[in-house]
């Protein structure tokens, strides 16, 4: 069954607000086995409004429709969808009842351009409203069907689970669609996306004809680069033993191919990887930075609980800094020298059990000879003082977000190591 | 002119990811006078993909398409596009040399995959690819034009000004659609969205009626809330003066009403006004960070050249780090008298002339009796040493990222007053 989401509203057009709606839409309906094909956006604008249902219904067995439901001038998604039907509106007097009670028990008048959201297309089902005033409509159409809902994301959300969801699986049931999906988000970093389409690109193949499992990739700047295995099983069960099975085999070529490059899996960053690491060995870490100035502490802290093993950090932008508070011996401060001393002179000013360090250029200059984009990562860990040279491509923001999740990397990969 | 974005890729299906491009698009467009009056998500399926691209090319002028011209097996933008104007896909080998170039400048060897990017629907025009390794395609259809553009934001928008917009202004010239359009963003930070719409809904009103400058607000998390103007004139002149006059305006019923909170405009982030105004007045700051971990310090390194007024900063994220080397007297650690010890402490240890410091409970726990949304802001800049106490709502990722720029705008505004 094709599902298509339509949000109406002008806002979205002009980029005024992000369209969580479909998003959140499209993610519970994935989770729920039933595929959304295509997304609209289209404005407050009758002719318009029509044209995207007309072909929402020309390509979709299923059309969710969020927004213009409110009670203003601008909110026609009624009236479209009636002429769409080719119906008439007409005025659900229960509905004003309800509306005008939710009114009174706030202690108000209910004004009169509420009335508007009485008006139903005829023959329409009616889904009611608890915690906005609109109520969202089901309409059958031939063998489809139009779900229209307020774009209010709470209203939404609250009409999907209650009404849409079950409505939408007792269709699929009906069709004999029992299928269900699931799938693994496998995340890397140190190997480029075509570098992993090349050491799948066999296996992408294989899986293509086969059609029940299917391996997509995505590039997810400094969240690193995303494998997604998608399972379609005939129940449940079945979706997460052919998963499980692929995971095994995606795992082993990726190993094989390109090394200890997956950091974790679905919604788990790098930050949560070396959180783990951290609190199983009971160890502390410190960090000084220079060309990230403070990126990488940023996101240790965003874990919750970081307290148990970050102790703090130096952003030793200026070179004094790192003589001075991190006794780097002067010279030139893009250097493996200079990011073994900062992590060794973190350490020890912090007092943790690891240091971990980042220099490099973020540009558009060069600095100390050396071009934007080169790197230093230092690592003081018991006895073990050592770097990692790298050379970063793009922009000061990229180069610096870059930076930022390597050292993190190289800190996971000694971690693993010293296991 | 009728403008529709078609993002591809499954990824936005599912819900994945956010759909910021086409927000990002919608909002560029309007901003220079262009509807977008139709967007699409589609996912990587070739007769979805086209099915997608007719429906655009049938409805309207001008069809912006982002994503699917990456490097791998699921990048199908290209044939599709093929497909849709019926011209076979030709290998273009100076594309092929521009890529092996960029690889090269890498010390890396190009995979073969990468030779997909090379392939470009015939009679295709090139747009140049400066950030990544995916060329833009500009395509005509009759009177109308397709472009495809990477899906990588930082990619997509360098194309989209480079090269979309102005092709897309010519044409709108060219078919004698003369109306030039402006805007102005003023970014404040100190007052809510309803406060704003409150002090400039009389102006709001006025303005409505004439319909030649319009007003917008727009929440933006750290980057405060924009106020956004739009003039139309007659030609560029006639909207320049337009637009200065309601700028005049708008600042002064702002100023009056909710005070110094404009800390800028258009492009210009508050890490920005803080560059310029030490810049001016030549003495460097020193930032001692806990519950922001890092952020400000971040923020301010993002800005190139702040080596000249930025010596860094300590994030003391355990208590000790506090005691021991910013001198913190021991104590809560969440209190005004912290925060100031944090700046006069990071001031002295990093020798600087100004020292900024937050303290504050990010949650989800409250911590010293305080509950999370406790903030303390200390500054410590000449003989003055002051604190400035916050209650910041939202979750953990909200509340720091509300109280890095909190603090900036304090200093912003300590600068000014000191002025």
């Amino acid at each position: 069954m094709r599902v298509e989401i339509v949000a109406v509203g002008t806002e979205l057009l002009l980029g005024q607000i992000p369209d969580t709606n479909s998003q959140w839409l499209g993610e519970h309906l994935a989770a729920n086995g039933i595929s959304s094909h295509f997304h609209q956006h289209v404005g407050d604008n009758h002719e318009r409004i029509v044209l995207a249902f007309r072909t929402a219904l020309a390509r979709s067995d299923a059309m969710i429709v969020c927004g213009g439901l409110g009670p203003t001038q601008d909110d026609i998604t009624r009236a479209a969808l009636a002429e769409v039907l080719n119906v008439p509106l007409v005025r659900d007097e229960q509905i004003v009842a309800t509306i005008r009670a939710m009114f009174v028990s706030r202690g108000r008048t209910m004004p009169d351009n509420n009335l508007l959201q009485a008006d139903v297309p005829l023959g329409a089902t009616i889904i009611p409203q608890t915690r906005g005033t609109a109520p969202g409509l089901v309409c059958s159409v031939g063998q489809k069907v139009v779900y229209a809902v307020p774009g209010v994301p709470y209203e939404m959300t609250d009409m999907f689970e209650r009404a849409i969801l079950p409505d939408l699986l007792a269709r699929q049931r009906l069709a004999g669609e029992t299928s269900v999906i699931t799938s693994r988000v496998l995340r890397t970093w140190g190997a480029s996306e075509s570098a992993l389409a090349e050491a799948l690109g066999e296996r992408f193949d294989e899986l293509a004809g086969d059609g029940r499992v299917t391996i997509a990739f995505l590039a997810s700047g400094i969240e690193g680069i995303k494998v997604r295995l998608t399972a379609r099983g005939d129940d449940a069960e079945h979706a997460t033993r052919l998963l499980a099975g692929e995971e095994v085999v995606i795992r082993a070529l990726i190993s094989e191919k390109l090394g200890d490059i997956i950091f974790g899996a679905d919604q788990e960053t790098m930050e949560d990887a070396i959180a783990t690491r951290l609190g199983r060995r009971g160890v502390t870490l410190a960090v000084a930075e220079s060309i990230t100035g403070g990126l990488i502490a940023s996101r240790l802290v965003s874990i919750a609980g970081a307290s148990k093993w970050f102790r703090g950090g130096v952003v030793s932008y200026a070179s004094e800094v790192k003589f001075d508070l991190l006794k780097v011996p002067r010279g030139p401060v893009v250097s493996p020298e200079a990011a073994e001393a900062m992590a060794v002179g973190v350490r020890s000013l912090l007092s943790s059990d690891i240091g971990l360090s980042v220099t490099g250029v973020a540009g558009p200059e060069e600095q100390d000879g050396q071009p934007a984009g080169t790197v230093f990562v230092g690592l003081a860990m018991g006895e073990t003082v050592e770097h990692v040279a790298l050379r970063l491509p793009g922009d000061r923001p990229r180069i610096r977000a870059y930076s930022a999740i390597s050292a993190l990397d190289a800190l996971r990969r000694a971690l693993d190591r010293a296991d």
